[in-house]
């Protein structure tokens, strides 16, 4: 077994080997990257398009360069100025686009499970870019592929999530994979920000920073998540830094070569002291957001390697 | 003859060949999007330029893939957020996008004749998105594709075209080409959505759906035009499906294998009921978009023969 | 030396020898580009990434339409739905899109001098597309382009910039261009529309604009920056046309071989009579617009030269 998935929707149904697999082709796509290395021809002839429901610059710009290096033609739709305003159903809109033969639809969509729902609909490989407070399976995989690399390894890491863990479909994500490749995971928030039966997913919860941050690996901090929090907590910007901000006090509790992880865009001052972001000997943001687009390109091409492989069987075997 | 138009303004002034032979080109690209056979040579060096002064996702992802599928560097212009707003004219815009070059010119504009007033100031093809009330020339090309390939042929049918035909330029191009092909046409209206002299045209005129779609082979819904409904006659949506949208009963009078068409987007319960639109036996809601794909590649690709063969005449015979 | 600068973000530190370097090549890409003749190869496989933090329809689409006929894969970030509303830096912004790899990063931006800044950031060729009141360089390079076309020369000429001088970063990098080539330069403007001290720039300074126009060689009429006037006078365009708009009557006063010149978009009836405008034997204003495209490919051209010839050198040199 290496890669089955026919669609990248979370980090739920996916094997540790899986996960194995994509991390180690995105590795190699990595360095390919930096050598300036191109490899147009494995999506050559293909049509990807990127249906946002929700603003994201950085996540989309990813997934554009990723699917341009592997020479697919990349198409973004605007969905928020679009048919949606006109009445159409979530349904209606991915049928219609189904109905122009594309081979990749990268989705991002506000509502937890959108994707998922979508997915059922269509005949091409679904690629999950973010849905409600639900999974963001690239950005878990970026994650990962960055604290592989700096760390030398993906298991018995000792790992603290920090924040607004309640909002948060990043953290969500990477309890699950962090947890398959059988991690530490310690979640730190304030408790309005922390969901309820986090124990039984296997991680341990703290309320306090300096406490939760003792002895980890790896530090990675969540952005506030102001546009999910509706009418609940919000608290203000200099208590929680105050708290919950990193800063350097609070990362002498960690382990001496800890790194200190963001997936973007930062809050600085909120959740981050800047002088700890742009820190070079501990700071990997730049680098996660590397890995972002080497971990797109290898989903992308293992999804592409099955939808060939589906569509060449037998019309009655594919379904 | 085959086809000898310098762009694709409307359907009034194409020949019947004309119309067939880009039918017969559309056809074989519809069976290679299909089987994703690539076109890549047909347009390759070419600049085709999507001009869209009203929003449309679903039509210009539709001219955006036809054009990168035939090779072409496509470039979207989101003219809502241009220099429009700096009171440029939309001459001045065009003289501006002509004198980059381009090839193909695809442009929808809210005002009826404002391509074709474009179109006499580029030396490139334009092709008509959409213009007011006027014309909608690839949205009638693909529905009388659709028809041909599920009725196989495109004459002596009968087809009833029902709804908002006051505000259609998807009605009034499919009439003049529906009428080019003699067909025998069955226009279904409330009297305040129905434009007078529509006999003139040849068609015949009803205001009872039942009465309208009694025997017919097509039932081609269209949408509700609200945003091109100035201060007149609105119905309430409830009303306006009881007595206008497409339900089983109302189909019921049509014939038994009478197929179901509307070209987006749908509102559903409104223009036509849910079950009908996913009734996979009569609908081919869902056709209508891969043929429109595959419409607009024909149309690009036969307009840029001709562009080609014009520039290689000598200056003073081109004009 | 030919061409050795890394960026192009004013035309402040261009060496004269740049500057012709520039033009020649770019004058053999406006020819290919009538003839149709393709340079795919020249940026094949290199990102482009155009970063508009203010909205510009026709610059950014020449930038689209130059790196596209290059070969360069090209994306558009509009920055204003973007990060930046979620609270991230420029700077952060910048990090981010650096760490995707990028070749060239084509940036506007509203505030004078942020573009420098980003270049200090990135490890690409930055291309200046407009920031503030600063520099607007590759205007300049196409004023001088289709200049030197017209007049068979870039010096020794007489040349009236007229306007709007105060807010426009057009007028601040010609001034430069112009001059650096010996050319004389005359500004004429209200005095409200006239920075103080423009002599030692080497320039003739005039309120009067048939005074100003005397024997000219080319008139550079400059577009209102209503939109960088903040608070301060804003003159009554009917009263501005009067005094400063060109027309027949003024443009009697230079040369009778004098050439018409605007950045666009126009403001006809504001800065500049529409018949004028229009006029074929007078005007190159959609020459201008044609050079644009020649002389976006020029630069990246050879900033990509110098880009490949940097990351072939041992990383200690790089630097």
């Amino acid at each position: 077994m290496t890669f089955r998935a026919k669609h990248l929707l979370g980090i739920e149904h996916l094997h540790p080997t899986e996960i194995t697999t994509l991390l180690d082709l995105a590795d190699r796509y990595a360095d390919h990257n930096r050598r300036g290395v191109a490899h147009r021809d494995v999506l050559a002839g293909m049509t990807q398009i990127n249906m946002f429901f929700e603003n994201s610059t950085r996540t989309q710009a990813s997934f554009e360069i990723a699917g341009k290096r592997l020479g697919a033609d990349v198409m973004n739709m605007g969905m928020q100025a679009s048919s949606i305003k006109k009445g159409e159903t979530l349904i209606d809109t991915a049928l219609t686009l189904n109905a122009m033969h594309p081979d990749l639809l990268v989705v991002r969509h506000p509502h937890s499970g959108a994707v998922d729902l979508l997915a059922q609909k269509v005949n091409c490989a679904v690629l999950n870019a973010g849905d409600g407070k639900h999974e963001h399976p690239t950005q878990a995989l970026l994650d990962a592929l960055t604290i592989r690399r700096a760390k030398g390894r993906l298991h018995r890491l000792s790992i603290a999530i920090c924040g607004d863990v309640a909002h948060s479909r990043v953290a969500r994500s990477n309890i699950m994979l962090l947890g398959k490749m059988e991690n530490r995971i310690r979640l730190i928030a304030p408790p309005t920000l922390m969901p309820s039966g986090m124990n039984e997913f296997g991680c341990e919860v703290f309320e306090d920073m300096e406490e939760g941050l003792k002895d980890v690996d790896v530090v990675m901090m969540l952005r506030l998540q102001k546009e999910r929090m509706d009418g609940g907590f919000i608290p203000s910007e200099r208590e929680y830094f105050h708290r919950y901000g990193l800063d350097a006090a609070k990362l002498a509790h960690a382990k001496p070569d800890a790194i200190v992880m963001h997936p973007g865009p930062m809050n600085r001052g909120v959740e981050i002291d800047g002088t700890i972001a742009d820190d070079i000997n501990r700071s990997v943001i730049q680098e996660q957001v590397e890995m972002g687009v080497a971990v797109r390109m290898a989903a992308m091409d293992l999804l592409a390697q099955n939808l060939r492989a589906a569509r060449a069987l037998p019309q009655g075997i594919m379904a």
